[in-house]
């Protein structure tokens, strides 16, 4: 993560990367299909890990929920984790200021809103409604995320993560309205 | 677009489209970056005119319904236009069966989402609460939108969105629950 600081992301070799730690180049390219997929390392296991929350959720519970439940432990890390939170942090920088990796990023959500989607509709949801169930879960949770890299008193994730829900809610009820033209 | 299908998309070449439309291949790259662009020709104008329907939505108008008024112009479009509403079916095949081109329309989605949310915030409406304006509007507008691609009774599509627009708030509202477990 250094290196995709200093000297940068666009500046930085696969062999640069893979000397730092400790590897051959040919090594590298057995992990990583290129010097993108490093940052985006894990993201697999995220999937698979609210997914089986998904999967595991009890009968009758909304799906909205069901969908902000299965993404909490995600929060949790960073909230009890402050070296997984600094990685977290540093990672979005980065992500931000590549294009092609914020290419990338949206692939990434788009298979995780796809996989949540899945999940939900083997658990009985219909498609439409469980597209819109990922969806919206998603975009509250990424907004809380957003927050919460932003927040400068430092409150934790999931209480931002819980903030963005009620405020999808606002949005969706239509209690928050236009303010005057420009 | 008949080339895009046959002999598809990842077949045919620049030179061949820019033939079959009567333009040198130069001629064809002062209008497109690559033969990716041509498929998302008119984007542009599609978000200036969202953008200018959040702009002038009156006062006090919930967020959420501004966005869903000022995507209406693109279904009522489709409802009303028998050639456009074929093309916009087939231009949705192509895009689906090639990942580059999802890869792109991710962007432009991204792209249309980011502009909704600044046109709300400079209308007033906090960065937070614009953003998932913006993703839930877009997100109803998608699924409706793949409900009248999917459509055998081929009912409107701004049927489908209106639908899916009331599907959203029972998803948030918690009205849509999981059944058992696989």
């Amino acid at each position: 993560m250094e290196l995709y600081r200093e000297p940068g992301y666009d500046k930085v070799t696969v062999a640069e990367i893979a000397a730092h730690a400790g590897l051959t180049p040919r090594t590298f390219f057995r992990h990583f299909a290129d010097k993108r997929e490093v940052l985006f390392f894990g993201t697999d296991e995220v999937e698979a890990l609210v997914v089986e929350g998904i999967m595991t959720a009890a009968e009758g519970t909304p799906a909205l929920e069901v969908v902000a439940t299965a993404l909490t432990p995600i929060a949790k890390l960073n909230d009890e984790d402050p070296v997984h939170a600094d990685y977290a942090r540093q990672r979005h920088l980065v992500i931000q200021a590549y294009g092609e990796l914020r290419e990338r990023e949206l692939g990434k959500h788009a298979s995780l809103a796809s996989a949540i989607s899945t999940a939900l509709r083997s658990r009985g949801v219909a498609g439409p409604a469980a597209k819109l169930a990922a969806e919206t879960g998603l975009a509250a949770f990424t907004v809380g995320f957003e927050r919460w890299i932003d927040d400068p008193k430092r409150r934790g994730m999931r209480a931002h993560v819980r903030e963005a829900m009620r405020e999808l809610g606002s949005v969706v009820r239509g209690s928050v309205v236009l303010g005057h033209a420009r």
